[in-house]
């Protein structure tokens, strides 16, 4: 994220200045997550630590910071960002147990580690958790709309693995599985918290679908680079998607316009799961004779851009009166939209 | 648990009063429980049904209609049983992924049906679900209650993993594992169902007692009934705790009484898992030598007498001007202590 070329006036897009205006914050979500995740139970802050200190991007707990912040912030936000970053947690520990991967963020996965079982309950318990977390915010909006959330995370995994092994499914399956899976959590996470921050109804609307669309970019261009970039700039295992029959949009791009050969190797090995040495630098270079990276990250491109369109309607709201804080946070976010959607090769 | 035994004035005690007491609101809860764990993505209502379907008794939401009864009931109470219902019901299917069992209720489980990808998700699913019903309710201290005790179960089955293969636990760690895993939830079951009802908190922190004591003599009893009651009676492997090399009072019992040969055979079989034909059967006859069954049932009837205790608190409590249907549901769960320490063999 900090690279040298943020101070560059033509310098990528990047999360820094959302994650510089968020620092002092941030430092109190981290603290209350460790505070958050003891038990006597040894295990539980041992595993937990694990997967917390392996670190990312915490992008989740920013934006429910953010949202708080353009209401002019909340007691409350630093709890709710807390619970946020648990329900992420939990459903990474799980993912972790069923796509079997056994490296996340360049570490070994806690199930690689300590076993499937106990990635299992302590994913559970960090949910929990989070519950309680949430209940002490005393609001039941929010709390309705984070376990609306999290349910619908669920539905979309489970979607996502009865499509596995399906190379001719469409784009919208795909594009409702990532909705569900990613984009819902930072939807909530943000409308949470402008909601708990007192934010009227027009601007927890906007904040919602500000998560929305930069939760499509993000789950998009992930999936993308998972086929362009190297195992030590995505911190896991490049090629994982491929292996695990997952269907993302590279693939489906490159189906449709495919030939009968091509498509006879997508059914073979992303169908019937049938590797042969050598098969994803095939795959790679499919999806190359198709332009299939580069037209997902265009679809990307749409999804943040539609994030920045939402802010444009808070920027509205906020209009009359508008700190210049609120100022700064629009200008990060607005970055973050585009960051979302930026190749990182 | 409808023997015909019920109708004689020597009858085993039994759940059927309480379950006749509130057949129609269980209807409603069994209603409720159809219409909720619904989705568009088909396998989430299969694979939730077939376990629901296969019943079992129901405890759970039963202690949280009897406790909303206490205080003459709620419009929230099936809507909080069922949430019940499914954090035990997801809870369910994590354990059957972490034992790897094959049989629960005298039925395949979900996992060996559909996998433990889909256990694991579904159980998410029922546990997200479960939250979204309590915010139904509006009452956040009963959305504390079970947040906390979903905590708690993770607490309890951590433990119980991390002592597993350790015959010379001692008591107090399994009865921490227990009371965690199993009697917390039975204890908020019974209290949230008093509060969402609007009881007072002598009536709260009684039911919660009740509900807690309840908990741990059911649970000694169903660790004793692995090892004395066939897999037919039991409607699950007699045996698995053994094989699992989990840390039960029997064996405890056993274990602190026992020779050094027969320490020797303990550490072989639940402490480094080596088995061999025969071994359940060494195992059963030297629980009798100690009579160790007899010893457990005794000490889940310590239990089952404080539950039935609490209730006279209760009693106490609703004394002027208490209705006929309470002195009905303060019976009823009279008898489901008593029951809940009865052997059934």
């Amino acid at each position: 994220m900090n690279t040298a070329s943020t101070n560059t006036p033509q310098a990528a897009p990047s999360l820094a200045p959302l994650v510089a205006l968020l620092a002092g914050e941030m430092e109190k979500v981290n603290a209350r997550i460790i505070e958050r995740m003891a038990s006597d139970v040894p295990l539980v802050p041992e595993l937990a630590g694990h997967l917390i200190a392996a670190g990312g991007k915490r992008l989740r707990p920013l934006l429910t910071l953010a949202g708080a912040g353009l209401a002019g912030g909340s007691p409350h936000a630093v709890g709710l960002a807390t619970a946020v970053e648990f329900i992420h947690s939990a459903t990474l520990l799980h993912d972790d147990v069923i796509d079997e991967s056994k490296l996340r963020r360049g570490r070994d996965t806690a199930n690689a580690l300590w076993g499937n079982d106990a990635s299992v309950l302590v994913g559970d318990f960090l949910f929990a958790r989070a519950f309680e977390l949430m209940v002490e915010t005393g609001n039941l909006s929010v709390l309705g709309r984070l376990s609306n959330a999290s349910a619908r995370i669920t539905e979309g995994e489970i979607k996502q693995m009865t499509i596995a092994g399906v190379p001719g499914t469409n784009a919208d399956d795909y594009l409702d599985v990532i909705r569900n899976k990613t984009a819902i959590l930072f939807a909530a996470a943000a409308a949470a918290g402008a909601e708990v921050a007192g934010a009227n109804q027009t601007v927890i609307d906007a904040a919602h679908n500000y998560g929305l669309q930069l939760g499509m970019a993000f789950q998009i261009m992930d999936d993308a680079m998972d086929y362009s970039l190297s195992s030590e700039a995505m911190g896991k295992n490049s090629g994982d998607d491929f292996l695990d029959q997952k269907i993302t949009l590279p693939l489906i791009i490159a189906y449709g316009d495919g030939t009968d050969a091509e498509r006879n190797f997508w059914q073979r090995t992303i169908g019937e799961g049938a590797f042969a040495d050598g098969d994803f630098d095939t795959a790679c270079r499919i999806l190359d004779r198709y332009d299939a990276i580069d037209r997902s990250v265009t679809e990307a491109e749409k999804y943040a851009g539609a994030a920045a369109a939402a802010l444009d309607r808070i920027a509205d709201q906020t209009n009359t009166g508008r700190t210049s804080a609120i100022t700064a946070l629009l200008d990060a976010l607005s970055e973050a939209a585009r960051f979302a959607a930026h190749r990182q090769n």
